[in-house]
C-alpha cells in the first residue's frame, strides 16, 4: 500500500508509491493498437483492466464486453487505495498517513486515435457527465476529502499511456493547492464582499483582451497571469463552487466548449502536449461563497526548470493578451 | 521589459518575458564546442556574452579574453532587468509588476564537457564562492527582496546550453517558496521553541536510514517526503539561516559534498538530467532563529503530470530509504 508524507516543512503531501514504478511505459507515439503494440483501453481488451465501475453502453450489452463507447475502471497502478481509516501520525518531525483514496481511468472513446478537439463534443460532454458522476458518488464516502480530475495528453505531459483517458485521484486530506486557493478565496471574500473569479470575470468581459469566446454559461479566457504560453481556463459565467453540481444543460454546453479550446489550441500550438485540470470545491468543506470552480488547459511547450522548483514562480514566454488574439482567430 | 503578474487568487507571481522566447536552444546533447556547434561560454567566445561581472583569472589577464577559471555574467536573455523603482500595482483584480530585478549566469569550468560529478571538488568550491559574493552584492541592493540560486544540468531539466552553468535570479518580491516556508517554520517555532530543521537534522542522524554521509560541516540525507526518486538535500548541521553567511572553510567542505552526491546520483540513475536549488532566508527579513537553509538535488526522472500541476501533490515512486541505501553504496 502507498503512504502519505508531509513535509517537514510546508503543508506539501507526497504519495511515496513504490507499485507505480512497475507500471509499463509503452513506446509514444504508439501505434493504433489493431496493427500495433497491446492496448489495454482499446474494445476488445476490457479484461486487461479491472471490472468497470461504469460504463456507457447499449441496453443488454454486458459489463467488461466490447459495445461500449465510454468506460470508468480502476486505475491498475494506483497511487492510492482505499483500506482503512486514513489519519494522520506524527513521526519525530513529520506526519504521515496510509494512502489511502481512490484511482480511476475514465476511458473516454473506443477510438484509439481520438483527440478531445477532433472528438464529437457530444463525446466530450459523455466525458464531463461520467466525470460528475464519479465526483457526486465519491463525495458521499466522509473518508475522502477532495477529488483531483485531471488528464495527460502525451507523453510529455506525462502521459503513459496514448488512448484516450481521463482520470480521477480522491485523497483523505484536501489537496495543497485547493488549501491556497479556497483560504485566499475566502480572505477575498471577507474582504470586499465578493467572489474573486466573479470579479474576474467581470473584468474580462469588459476589457475582452483575454477573452477567448463566451457561451451560455461558459467564458474561456487566457488568464491574467498564465504559467504556461497559451494557458487557458474555463469558467462558469455564474457564481459556481462545485462541478458536480453543473445540470446536463451546462454539461452539453461545457462539453461543446472544452472541444472548441482544444482545436484552438491544437490549431496555434500544432497539437502540443497538454495537462487539463479540475479545480473545484472540497467535498465536506464551507467556501460556496467565496469559491469559484474552473477547468485549466496547459499546454506543455517547456520544461520546469530550477527556477520554478526553487521559486515556485513560473517564466512564459507568450503574453496571454497574444495567445488570446491567436485563439480567437482559431476557434 | 518584462512583467511581474500575481495570480488573482494566490499569491504566485509570473514573469511574463516575450524577450525570452527569442533565446537560441541548440541541439542537445550538443557535441562539444571544439569540433561542433558554437558555444557562448567556451574559452575564446568571451565576447558573446554581455561584459564579465567577476572571473577567476590568474593576475595581469584582461577581463572578457581567455584565461579564466570561472566567470560570472549577466544572462543575454535576461527574466527580470533591474530598471527604474519596482511597486505593485492594482489593475482591476489583478496586480503587476515592472519586472525588475537580476539574471546572471555562473559559467563554472572552460571545460564544455565537464560535470559536478566529475569535476575537481576545488573548482564546486569556486562555483559555491562565487554565487556567495553575488548573493552578498545583490543583498545590498535595497530594491531586490530575495535571490534564487539554481543550476538546470540536461535539456529535459530545462538547461538550454549544455556548458556547465549555474544561474541566480534576483527579485523585487519574495519568492511564494520562501514567503509559504519562513512562514512556516516561524509558525513551527513559535510552537516548539526550535528550528524544524535542527529538529530534522538530529532525527535523521538518531535513525540513520535516509542519511547518506555525513561531513564536518554538513549533512546530505534523502528527505522523508521526497518528491522525485532520489531528491537530495544538503543542509548545515548547524543552525544557519543564510547561505551567503558561510564560510570559506565551510564552502570547501559543501563543494566536497556536493560532488559527492552528484556522483552518488550519477551513478545511481546513470548520470541523469537534475536541477539543483538553493533554498536561504530572504535578503530583508528576520526569521533568522527559524529558518535553515539548504540545497535541494531533483533528478529528472519523469514528467510533472495533471495531478501534480492540480493537487500540488507529488507522486514518488522510489521510497527515500531506498534511495539513500543506494546512494551510500556509491557515495
Amino acid at each position: 500500500m502507498s503512504e502519505l508524507r508531509r513535509d517537514p516543512i510546508v503543508n506539501r503531501w507526497v504519495i511515496i508509491s513504490a507499485e507505480r514504478a512497475s507500471r509499463p511505459m509503452p513506446p509514444w507515439p504508439a501505434p493504433a493498437a489493431p496493427d500495433g503494440s497491446f492496448c489495454p483501453f482499446c474494445e476488445g481488451n476490457e479484461h486487461s483492466t479491472p471490472p468497470e465501475i461504469m460504463a456507457l453502453r447499449p441496453a443488454g450489452s454486458a459489463p467488461n464486453g466490447p459495445g461500449w463507447s465510454l468506460r470508468v475502471v480502476p486505475n491498475k497502478f494506483p497511487a492510492l487505495t482505499l483500506q482503512g481509516a486514513p489519519a494522520p501520525e506524527d513521526h519525530g518531525p513529520y506526519q504521515r498517513m496510509d494512502g489511502a483514496g481512490v484511482h480511476e481511468v475514465i476511458i473516454e472513446t473506443p477510438d484509439h486515435r481520438a483527440t478531445l478537439g477532433a472528438m464529437d463534443a457530444g463525446r466530450v460532454t459523455d466525458m464531463l457527465r461520467a466525470a460528475r458522476a464519479r465526483f457526486r458518488s465519491l463525495a458521499a464516502d466522509s473518508r475522502l476529502a477532495c477529488a483531483q480530475f485531471f488528464k495527460n495528453h502525451g507523453r510529455e505531459a506525462g502521459a503513459s499511456l496514448p488512448h484516450p483517458h481521463a482520470q480521477i485521484i480522491a485523497m483523505p486530506v484536501v489537496s495543497r493547492r485547493l488549501i491556497e486557493e479556497t483560504c485566499a478565496a475566502r480572505e477575498r471574500f471577507r474582504e470586499t464582499g465578493s467572489c474573486v473569479l466573479c470579479h474576474v470575470v467581470a473584468h474580462e468581459l469588459a476589457h475582452g483582451k483575454r477573452v477567448i469566446f463566451q457561451t451560455r454559461h461558459f467564458i474561456a479566457l487566457a488568464p491574467y497571469a498564465a504559467r504556461t504560453p497559451f494557458e487557458t481556463w474555463i469558467l462558469p459565467l455564474g457564481h459556481r463552487a462545485r462541478f458536480e453540481q453543473e445540470t446536463d444543460e451546462a454539461l452539453a454546453d461545457l462539453g461543446a466548449a472544452l472541444s472548441r479550446v482544444a482545436r484552438a489550441i491544437g490549431a496555434a500550438l500544432d497539437s502540443p502536449p497538454y495537462n487539463l485540470i479540475l479545480m473545484s470545491l472540497p467535498f465536506r468543506e464551507g467556501g460556496e461563497e467565496s469559491y469559484h470552480w474552473r477547468l485549466e488547459f496547459l499546454p506543455v511547450t517547456s520544461r520546469l526548470a530550477g527556477f520554478e522548483w526553487g521559486a515556485g514562480f513560473h517564466i512564459n514566454t507568450t503574453p496571454p493578451e497574444e495567445a488570446a488574439a491567436r485563439m480567437r482567430e482559431n476557434s
